[in-house]
């Protein structure tokens, strides 16, 4: 898999502006790798431009920003480079790790990685990036490319990211256009390749050569340097130490490998045509059939080496490759002390990371558990709610036309829905028992737990947990929940279940709840809340749009917010009635598009699925009294008293 | 006084559509009154285009709006037109009254004018309206012309304003060029002059013509008439049944004159040609140098007729002439029992009117004292803060260059300033025993009661009689105090004292408190608030803009907001770092401009204020603890404390 030199950089680096479009925000450097698994060389912030922020530049992205417009600071990461990240994180001591992955070769292969994105994200990686892979169409619109991969993991997971990028059999205005995509896709960071073997390139003419050509790179305006693998500790301080004395002064990081298999180890030395050191071979040879001694053995020598760069004064952060495997690398960073245990959530619902929505601190409370839908959905907006949602009197929701797209994709296959949901449905209380079994925890029927809902792809939240045996009780009588929040007056923003934004603030909640339910119910639900009028908001829809409520001239309802010291009030989710029309859409779609599909057309299942979507009602209820209890319960307490009475003669 | 008849319209009322400016949002009638004090005809909302707001509308006021703009609807009033207001109070029976004044003659008649709009908008009118005087030059700049104290009215008085205009002596382009001005001064409202009189007009061929002729203007797009005064209610009332039979279908508002005194009334009937039926010249002709008893007798007749005319079942609203007083008016409206007492506040700072200002909801703490000089100095404002204050890196505060412009000056002449603050000041000391007797409201040595202060030209507010006590403490000691308040954790909205918004919401406050002192107090303020770094940020500035802060990233920082049901969070005051940098100029020329200025040049005193303008510093403290005990009066205990401690040798 070694590739011809490349055409446009004969040298092994080069350096060029950009059209009009990135001309004014910078340059950038590439450099040309002789395979793909060859070592990056340097990392340019694309928006350099000082002064310029990248919202004004020309392109479809570009938001009106006036000098009136609010830019809130809640969390000063979501609005710095990443150079700035570093550079914060350098001054204050504070280490960092980050993580590199290969695009996937298959749809599901990449429906998994973006679920490895969520569960790796959690552990507080400065950022992620995403290699280039030639052989995969790496600028494609395929759901397997380097682009959409890496697009994904900055949009959809929130997550700071690097897309790699070759100039190997590329023309100047290919890589010009991948650019501009990248761009538009909110990939503002491109790690250009080749260079940066701690030991010299092995096609380099010289170590000193080679570090020359490393400094032009980083003169032509790279912000850090992350190396090739290497295996010992002391090859990476030499090659630190070499650098500074030339006057490198940017960042570098080591990039860590810890060995996860006999195999891998050695396809990648194949490759990046490294020599492995023989007192490693000595002791991976004998157990070279037994994966898990050597992941287990890998995992002591990666530790160790992190180590001793991590104590040696002269390394900031460590750059994983993670080969797409999870145990090793969270066991690795574990162990030394950089996994991030408990995350402090910047607001209560993820973030992306694309530019555009940097702003961005208000969203309807409906797609709390589906945020890619959300984000999906918005994807075409130009500006972002920031401080308030505002009367939007037609907020240009997307169509979420396919259910199946691999960003929003159940992680569980049919069968194990099936074993879940039930493979054969009886009545509408089938139904209500998939519900409270989601719900308790407890497996059911056929002896599964039900570790997703259609409209929550992951386990109950620990907040909702709050609430269970209530949310039990009503789901066993036809109250389908599918979101809730309890009731919060003032708890400190460090709380580790409702707390979110930085430390030292106070959270608020009105108690949320929003549920399936028959229209018999619903009937009996409009007699008891006129004695709530004044203190219980509600929408009631069904799916033909039919729609009952009492919020005031269509107003959004604040029902989290935040105080914090020294900044202003955030207000990150609403109950919005405009955008609850929408969301019917799409919840009701899903009892169908999720649920009924499993079973044959007219088969009985289906047809219950099919009868609860055309004739249930969704229901939301704010309640505004937060200081007081949550009054909710009492409401569907006095309605099952109201459904359970005799009917009048 | 009376005028040639028109020269635009010889049929006593005209109907034409405006150049393009006017075009898109309507048309609008005029009328041509014999003299200046005949009676109104026809009201016009000139922004009657349906569904397009006037902020879209060419001109310098358009606002840029997306689908996305935030906009609240905290106080519907604040977004509806006049004739949308009045058609709400109708619909729920609520009855209005609105109050009718003419232009001043002179500036210091401006300056009472002004603050009579403050006391009597207390009352909760639903407009006010300003005569358009022909011999006043009524289109010019002139701070007595009806334009400008319409426009004072509007903007800085926050009243809903209705001007006046007549059509004679005037060309049609001179006409368009006085509506131009009037709406870019914030005024919609037209009050088209002539017509109106509930008996005929006394140049009318017959009172049918006359009310034809009426038709005819309502159709022309008018939203309301007010008549001419009268003396029985029945004359009003068979107006209404006259005007109803023909197909008038508008409110017809009654024109209520209480009688005030002798001269008054024998001028005002000249004017307006009416005749005073014989049983009330015959009680007033007896008493007619005896004002008192004039009046007397003119509120009892005012509210006899207001009674008769409330309970007729077909008057919903009472325009009251004023002549500029206010003492029959008020006198009548409680008797009727229109006046509001108790007026809920929309924001916890006066609101102005001014249409593009109607999304304002955000403004810093600093000009909470002083909010004309607020509105004045953001006038040139394209768009005002909506939901939140942002980081405003350069808010284009305009200069205050004229301390002395009418709508900002001091009620009190010299004479009174020089008695509350001080003849002559020996000291430091006799400035602190100024503020600290304006803080306790016992008189000062001179016996004299101190109710104004450069930073507050009104007596203290109730909010801070809260914290009286501990203010008179520290003012004592030199912590002189322009501005606080205390903490609240969640009162009801509907608080008589610091509630604001809409009923069954619940406000919240950071104790906020800002004092001049001494560098030498500044001192060990600084050593004091190390101590409580994490809890309370600062902000400290001389008057050559030397600054000490610990605001992170020079954010805002919210101190007042509120939660209501049904809608998003609303923070109206803010402590914005920048903004703060402009007030501290105003802050500190104030004392040099309304205090120093009243002594001669060279003077002690004048020195003594001269040396607190140059040494003194200006400083802010926030508590962001809003749940627990206001720690500001710890920190300053601690600081007289650190000062009282021996110097170390």
């Amino acid at each position: 898999m070694s590739h011809p030199r490349d055409r446009v950089c004969p040298h092994g680096h080069c350096y060029w502006s950009l059209g009009r479009g990135f001309q004014e925000t910078g340059s950038l450097c590439f450099s040309v790798p002789p395979s793909i698994s060859c070592r990056n060389l340097a990392m340019v912030n694309e928006a350099r431009g000082s002064g310029s922020s990248e919202g004004s530049s020309s392109g479809s992205e570009g938001s009106k920003e006036s000098s009136r417009c609010p830019t809130p600071v809640l969390d000063a990461e979501r609005h710095e480079r990443l150079r700035e990240k570093m550079h914060r994180r350098i001054e204050s001591g504070d280490k960092w790790f980050s993580l590199e992955f290969f695009p996937p070769r298959t749809a599901q292969g990449a429906v998994n990685l973006i679920s490895r994105f969520d569960r790796m994200g959690a552990g507080g990686p400065l950022f992620v990036d995403v290699t280039w892979h030639p052989a995969g169409d790496p600028g494609s619109d395929k759901e397997t490319s380097s682009m959409i991969i890496a697009n994904t993991a900055v949009d959809y997971c929130g997550l700071e990211t690097v897309l790699h990028m070759t100039c190997c059999h590329q023309t100047r205005d290919e890589i010009t256009s991948h650019l501009h995509k990248a761009k538009r896709l909110g990939l503002k960071n491109i790690m250009a390749l080749r260079g940066g073997y701690p030991k010299g390139h092995p096609e380099a003419t010289s170590f000193e050569e080679d570090l020359q050509h490393l400094k032009e790179k980083v003169s032509a305006g790279a912000d850090f340097i992350i190396t090739q693998l290497f295996f010992r500790a002391d090859t990476f301080l030499n090659f630190v130490r070499a650098c500074a004395a030339i006057g490198i002064t940017c960042p570098i990081l080591p990039g860590i490998f810890p060995i996860q298999g006999y195999h891998s180890l050695r396809q990648l030395v194949k490759l990046s045509k490294l020599e492995v050191p023989q007192e490693i071979k000595d002791v991976i040879e004998p157990i070279k059939d037994n994966d898990a001694a050597i992941r287990n053995y890998g995992i002591e020598l990666a530790v160790a080496m992190c180590q001793e760069l991590l104590t040696s004064g002269l390394v900031h952060g460590l750059h994983f490759y993670t080969l797409n495997r999870e145990v090793a690398t969270v066991e690795v960073l574990k162990r030394v002390g950089l996994w991030n245990e408990d995350p402090r959530r910047p607001l209560p619902w993820a973030v992306s990371a694309h530019p555009k929505r940097r702003v961005e601190d208000v969203r309807p409370i409906f797609w709390a558990s589906r945020p890619k839908s959300y984000i999906y959905r918005t994807q075409a907006w130009d500006e972002f709610p920031n401080g308030r949602w505002g009367n939007s009197s037609s907020p240009a929701f997307g169509e979420l036309k396919d259910y199946y797209l691999f960003c929003l994709k159940s992680k569980s296959p049919r069968e194990e829905l099936l074993k879940m949901w039930g493979g054969e449905l009886t009545s509408e209380e089938s139904v209500f028992q998939v519900f409270t079994s989601y719900l308790s925890g407890e497996p059911n029927q056929s002896g599964y737990r039900v570790t997703c809902l259609p409209w929550n792809d992951e386990p109950l939240a620990a907040e909702t947990s709050l609430m269970k045996e209530e949310l039990q009780k009503v789901n066993q009588r036809g109250i389908l929940t599918i979101n809730s929040q309890p009731n919060i007056n003032g708890k400190p923003s460090t709380d580790p279940i409702v707390g979110w934004g930085p430390s030292g603030g106070y959270v608020f909640q009105k108690a949320y709840l929003e549920f399936f339910t028959s229209s018999e119910t619903v009937a009996a639900l409009l007699q008891v809340l006129k004695k709530y009028e004044l203190r219980v908001n509600y929408h009631i829809v069904n799916v033909k749009g039919e729609n009952i409520t009492n919020a005031p001239d269509l107003q959004p309802n604040a029902v989290t917010w935040g105080i914090f010291p020294g900044r202003e009030i955030i207000q990150p989710t609403v109950v919005d009635p405009v955008s609850f029309m929408f969301w019917k859409d799409e919840a009701f779609a899903l009892w169908i598009e999720q649920w009924g599909k499993l079973y044959e057309e007219e088969s009985p299942s289906r047809m219950i699925i099919q009868y609860i979507h055309d004739n249930y009602h969704l229901v939301n209820l704010v309640d505004n009294e937060f200081p007081l209890d949550n009054c909710l319960w009492q409401v569907l307490e006095d309605t099952f008293e109201l459904l359970s009475r005799p009917a009048p003669p």
